[in-house]
């Protein structure tokens, strides 16, 4: 393998490429400035506007690029055959069941190898077939370029740079080491790809229309947005239709932030049974609700007990459903844009917004404690959060406890909650603040901070990736819970359980470790007992507007849990509630509507 | 899911247990007594004998259990579905490739879940297969238990458990968790599970003669010894052998240790043209060679250069092979044995063993450096090595240059040199340090040292398990070598590029960070510059009888490497070595005698 400066070898070759270079160049083309991966896995040419980013280790790079393509549109990595391709592969799965635009290259051995099964390092057995990691991933990717000639290959890059955006999910090119240098047509390259899918306006007309007949043919509509709105690009026609709709809207934990809580239009989350009070019964009143982007996974639906009713459109990612009725070919965006056009605003039931009605929240028993609790923390992170802030929420109390907080406008909140695997945030945060300024300048919108939310259990599996945010000279403020083990899995599975502890760290060294000069690392790292504590911590304004990363250690106690997360899991029966308040968990009463735990 | 005591629930039960109590019984029956894993993938019964060990990341969890495999034999972790098994699935496929006996059991959703296609977290798509995973690793596993219904599932398990030793290499077993608790007849446990491979003795009698027949006529024998002899458990059969056999003989840097070095018959480590000066051609006189447990990959042949000569006899995991005649179905232990019953040390010929004629070893031109030099540190390490240590070389400069030194007798060298996954080492060896007290009592020796020999490229990757070690109040020693970043990629893809260069850690705040007492950690880092200092830090008491986890740092240049690996890429040909030259590394003339890599 080679690393290349891309220049044309020779005068020969000024109307080609090589194809290595030809497939950066589409890349960068696509809006991709950052590529992640791991020291090893070479032939990046020198494509200007095309950085390349170290990562610790193939996990953490293809979490970051999917971190980086949530903020930026698309995000790529590359990594080697066999072992980074396959320590890359949770990752990408979790980009493939999320939506989110990641494109993997892997560097594979060269075709005479491939061909003469030859047992090359990273092989699998005495007569190794090198394409046995490429059918790894064959379920977890929309689309793959397996490249064996370079006759046509550049057009083979094309059509699966195209599908990334058009399926939105995790795309592979496998590019052996003898087809990196060589020369394929380069004309291709003068125009841009095109990455919007085909619509015929008369359907994507029939689909607005029918929708709007539906709606105005009922007495108190709803919307309900959820997060695939933003796999989608389609968050500025969200917000557009929520204005010109006028209806009550509703969101879902992991569609957080589309729509501005502050907007007048906006009702509440709605997440099933373990919703705030009234939410689920206000939410059934309606007699159409039209709901974009749906993502109706356990953890995003209060274990599928949010009800949607049955006269119901669903705009979703790549067809429109009415009732019974179903319209493919129709993307998401496109017919909300339509329905933007077409919608008169006059012929819509106006409906009051029913947030105005909702009882209060419940007091909590713990309000008056001065040690942090679940049911203090996320409120008070949340005021402190400010418009165009990136907030992850890892999977754990921080997925399931923000949700119930009210965002400022504008907040990009990025949660795994389908895929649900821990140790992603810490990675994706990195490739997110590696994203914030491009957005901003392309946006003409303030950069925003990355906060990163997470707990000591989840942090422990991707950690070393705090060293590169060091490395990039990066300033998230990372807020720590610990809880001093898995409270999440406590709470599931047994609350006392050793099984549930974790290998502790001692956070306090833990960026002198990752190589920030003691001294500043002292003045970077804050740990916070009590509420009062905390509150002095969130004032100080190197962690208001970091310029280098801030940890926040959050001490918290290891049964208290959002009660969100208590109730999802009460809802398994009366047996299930009386074992967690003998342990020592708090429960809310809310009704046993689902048995699917069981 | 639920963590259950195991013991029966009612009366009626007597005769059955819970299919998973019998899964862990069977595992623990094979010689198991640590299972590996990430909290969060429960349903272990408490069966006596067998212990929790919570890992800090999945794919950690997996090498720690192929670390412990190649100490104990066999080695278990437990993941749930999706995230944690594909987290594990690159260190599966080193087992796989490395036939290294790791049982993978995966957790996964209710038959309910898996048939309504439920979007449960952790799942791919808006309609499921919760089987995609499985899939994933169909071709990085020698069997596999699908469990659908406990009738006939204690009977798979006992299948597949089987396979794992008679193929040696990893399996899967699948249990979704409402079989968990499904109770199926518990007679067969009272019988051990059978894990020797059927022979007919007919066929291996056959085999050894036919073997002793071709050594018998030859004039120049030589065996060869390599490590799949290790994955087979005949280690202690090849060490007799040598002695019965008599004749000169040879090992690969895979499989230094098995016999050992200080053995009258051995003659050297045989890495085709990249050997000691004299190998090569010492080893092309044997008119026959008797060939041991092969694995010739390039890391472990010179590069394919290793030649064997036409005239020689290969005995297989499975099969024996003469010339070009193929006899199957003879498990290399079983003729092994047979070898050593029937050999006749009078008729088979006297040869002198080469190793007193072979020249001296190159002058080294930095010998007199007092800086740490990649031709003094390896030589001054194994002469500090004690017989019964196991001793990691992690791919990269540990792996090329630790083969160049004469271990003592019975050193446990493990290196992962053909799949070559950097990262193996660190978890890997917290699973040896773990099967090492167990082994002593076994076979009443001392428990030896884990000796972790890893450079800062690699220890990024899985560095958090390091505060596993702390945690489980483990001693291994850790040579870490600082070298600024990946040498070995340097010398292959650019010496300058800061591409290679890696994030930074600061390793003096490590131990700390995991978790050790600042004062303690203090006393359990060290750091060496020049040989003085290190030769100070190896007469250490606390360094030779390591009582928790010591750290030492050696620090080298980041242009130094192994001779051995910079002949490998001296033999891409002139031009590489010209620009290795001028690059600034040094390079051994060797002859051009392969052109694998280009």
């Amino acid at each position: 393998m080679a690393i290349t400066n891309g220049t044309h070898s020779n005068g020969s070759h000024e109307d080609t490429v090589p194809l290595a270079r030809y497939l950066w160049e589409r890349i960068h083309q696509v809006g991709v400035t950052k590529i992640f991966g791991v020291p090893g896995t070479p032939f990046i040419y020198n494509v200007d506007g095309l950085e390349w980013v170290g990562n610790t280790n193939e996990l953490n790079a293809a979490y970051s690029a999917d971190g980086y393509a949530r903020v930026n549109g698309a995000g790529c990595l590359i990594t080697t055959h066999g072992v980074g391709e396959l320590s890359a592969l949770n990752a990408i799965a979790g980009s493939m069941t999320e939506q989110v635009k990641v494109i993997h290259v892997v560097g594979q051995t060269s075709l005479k190898m491939q061909r003469g099964r030859m047992m090359i390092h990273h092989s699998i057995g005495q007569s190794p077939n090198h394409q046995m990691f490429n059918n790894a991933s064959r379920e977890f990717r929309v689309a793959a370029a397996e490249l064996q000639t370079a006759k046509g290959a550049a057009e083979e890059i094309d059509r699966v740079l195209r599908e990334c955006f058009i399926k939105s999910g995790p795309v592979y090119i496998f590019l052996p080491i003898d087809l990196v240098d060589v020369h394929v047509p380069s004309k291709a390259l003068q125009t841009p790809l095109n990455v919007e899918p085909e619509v015929d306006p008369k359907v994507i007309d029939d689909a607005a229309k029918t929708i709007l007949q539906a709606l105005e043919s009922s007495h108190n509509p709803a919307l309900f947005v959820d997060c695939l709105v933003q796999r989608r690009q389609a968050v500025e026609e969200a917000k557009q239709l929520v204005n010109k709709l006028q209806i009550p809207t509703y969101d879902s934990n992991m569609a957080k932030g589309i729509i501005d809580a502050t907007n007048e239009h906006y009702a509440a989350l709605y997440n099933g049974i373990p919703s705030a009070p009234g939410v689920h019964e206000a939410f059934q009143k309606h007699d159409f609700v039209l709901v974009l982007g749906n993502l109706p996974c356990d953890t995003n639906t209060g274990g599928f007990t949010r009800k949607i009713p049955t006269n119901a459109a669903y705009i979703n990612t790549e067809d429109v459903q009415i009732n019974a009725w179903k319209l493919p070919n129709v993307p998401l965006k496109a017919v909300t844009k339509r329905l933007i056009d077409l919608a008169d605003p006059s012929k819509i039931p106006h409906v009051k917004n029913p947030k105005h009605t909702l009882p209060p929240a419940l007091p909590e028993e713990d309000a008056d404690s001065k040690l942090i609790t679940q049911s203090w923390i996320w409120h008070r992170l949340a005021d402190w959060f400010r418009p165009h802030d990136v907030v992850f929420g890892e999977t754990g109390t921080a997925a399931f406890g923000l949700p119930d907080a009210t965002f400022p406008a504008d907040t990009h909140w990025i949660t795994q909650t389908y895929y649900g695997s821990i140790g992603y945030a810490t990675p994706a945060a990195l490739g997110a603040d590696l994203a914030l300024a491009d957005r901003a300048e392309k946006q003409g919108t303030p950069r925003g901070r990355t906060l990163l939310i997470t707990g000591d259990g989840s942090l422990m599996l991707t950690c070393q990736e705090i060293g590169n945010m060091v490395k990039q000279k990066l300033a998230p403020v990372i807020f720590l819970i610990n809880n001093a083990g898995y409270t999440i899995e406590r709470v599931i599975h047994g609350a006392e359980c050793s099984y549930n502890d974790i290998v502790p760290f001692n956070y306090e060294h833990m960026l002198p470790f990752f190589n920030m000069p003691p001294a500043q690392a002292k003045k970077c790292f804050h740990k916070a007992h009590t509420k009062a504590e905390l509150d002095a911590i969130l004032a100080l304004d190197r962690v208001q507007n970091p310029t280098s990363v801030q940890v926040v250690e959050i001490v918290m106690d290891r049964l208290d849990v959002p009660w969100r997360l208590a109730s999802g899991v009460a809802m398994r029966g009366p047996e299930a509630v009386r074992e967690m308040r003998e342990a020592g968990f708090r429960v809310r009463d809310l009704t046993n509507s689902s048995d699917f735990w069981n």
